[in-house]
């Protein structure tokens, strides 16, 4: 078992690699190779197997073909611009989360010579746009209003048609918001929805740019890496030629996450968040998506948190070992 | 007001030529020039304007840049590969279908200075895959089950982003089978759909490949160039951020085309169709969309025919100068 991790330097790509090591195989099959690629040199870890770590731009001519030419059995593809800088850059974002994908499809399509490996794509909710129904539903229309979402949106799409025309086994997971981002806090307008929970519990204040009864859809760093393993091994006969699923997602309302948070950690973690109203962000805000009913991947097997405090949890237990700044 | 018409050598491209220079005017705005563009090179009407007809590969480097330097007040984007072809030839699909579209858009955004021109593209029902509803309306999802159907719904998407970032003002429109389609059959799939009015009419023999019981949607050649007109003029503030609208059409069987052919051209025209089950046909047809409820476009003011006799009768007057084979 052959892997290959496109965008392996970024916080889900090394907790998928991290996990993929600790557990040696994949689909029972035992994993001999991993490819880490991304555009800075990701980390290779000690494994019980060959890790090969790249870095290079792979919207670049020739470089996909480099990457598949090792023949891996599963590839995940998780390499892209964010949204903020997909919108601040529109070339760089069309290059890499169009171009690049294209790439990578066709590197994989010329293999040929019977070469039909899985291959997962992380999508996002970013390819719906406001206005949305209370909940969006398996069937909702894709309507991006920015750039990331577009590209996001056409990878689906050239995930569904080489898929259906054989030249890769596709799955398309679109990815709610990963909550709680370890780490420092970053400059993505949904930062603070982890912020809140992960700076408090450091001892350190948070802002909260939105009002409390924002309502927002979220899964863990745990969680994502669950979404992407089930993708990489469930049997594709029953997921059928719609590739592209929404994944399951907790929503709750800002006030709902600071109970939470209250809840576990007690009202002096809970007091380090200050309310500094941000009219930017609110406006973003406005037009994400809420909730959804992920029925077709809940079916097929996927699995998300059941409530906000099981996510506070999960991140003081695999991020904090189990520790609060009191 | 300057016009540019891509894939001007096209059955719909012709019509809408030859419309705009009959009317010499478009948006109550004079014509000063028209450049009609295809792989082949389209004929110049003769025209109280300048009418320039060009023939190459706008999928080719700079060649979409030459085409928008004269910064046209409206283009017309009608060229494609189409579905057969597409799906026979995956690259070159792709390549004008995908590519071709993008590098006009492209071009267009890199004219800058202001310059932002109506852009109306052609997209497909193709973009909607089976399983549908009984009626499929304005927001079912796109599952296109062809590379058609992919590249017309990326065409979509692109096209919405780069209008929502103010590079030009867009309208997609989904046009419905367009029938009765004039002269030989061209490489679709969907062919027959006219060619068993078309042939018997003209006192030939015509082969259905599908049972009678296949629905479809329906609209004239005449109700293409129609739309096309409007998507030109219409005032796009009432259509807002989702720019692409599945054209009306008139729904109906295999069989009650011909009751059509039969009412207005009698028992022996209808008798030149002859049944030949193609399975290949009959797999493609069966994941084709067969009603539309095209509610935003008809509150936009884009009208079809209202029962398949009117195609019928539209096609005998526009095309046979009102004479039938009997």
């Amino acid at each position: 078992m052959r892997i290959l991790i496109l965008g392996a330097a970024g916080m889900v790509g090394r907790k998928l690699t991290d996990r993929l090591v600790e557990e040696g195989q994949l689909n029972r099959q035992a994993i001999t190779r991993m490819i880490l690629h991304d555009v800075v040199e990701p980390v290779a870890p000690p494994a019980p197997f060959e890790v090969t770590a790249l870095a290079s731009d792979f919207s670049q001519p020739g470089e996909a073909e480099r990457l598949v030419a090792s023949r891996p059995d599963v590839i995940f593809h998780l390499a892209a611009i964010v949204s903020g800088e997909a919108e601040a850059d529109l070339e760089k974002g069309y290059r890499i989360n169009l171009d690049g994908t294209r790439f990578l499809f066709d590197a994989v399509r010329r293999v040929g010579d019977g070469y039909r490996p899985r291959l997962v794509f992380t999508s996002s909710i970013a390819v719906f746009g406001a206005p949305f129904p209370e909940a969006i539903g398996d069937e909702f229309f894709l309507t991006p209003l920015t750039s990331y979402g577009t590209q996001k949106a056409i990878g689906e799409l050239l995930l569904a048609d080489y898929t259906r025309r054989g030249f890769f086994d596709g799955v398309g997971i679109r990815l709610p918001t990963i909550c709680v981002r370890p780490g420092k806090p970053n400059k993505a307008a949904s930062g603070f929805f982890s912020s809140i929970i992960r700076e408090p519990l450091n001892g350190q204040e948070a802002v909260l740019p939105v009002p409390e009864d924002v309502c927002h859809a979220h899964a863990s760093p745990r969680s994502a890496v669950g979404f992407l393993v089930h993708a990489a091994t469930i049997d594709t006969d029953e997921i059928g030629p719609r590739r592209n699923l929404t994944m399951p997602s907790v929503s709750v309302t800002v006030a709902e996450q600071i109970d939470a948070l209250r809840r576990i950690a007690g009202d002096k973690v809970a007091s380090r968040i200050r309310r500094e109203p941000d009219p930017d962000i609110m406006r973003m805000v406005a037009g994400w998506p809420r909730r959804f009913d992920a029925s077709r991947a809940e079916s097929l097997g996927f699995r998300a948190e059941k409530s906000f405090d099981e996510i506070v949890r999960l991140h003081i237990e695999d991020e904090l070992g189990g520790r609060i700044a009191g």
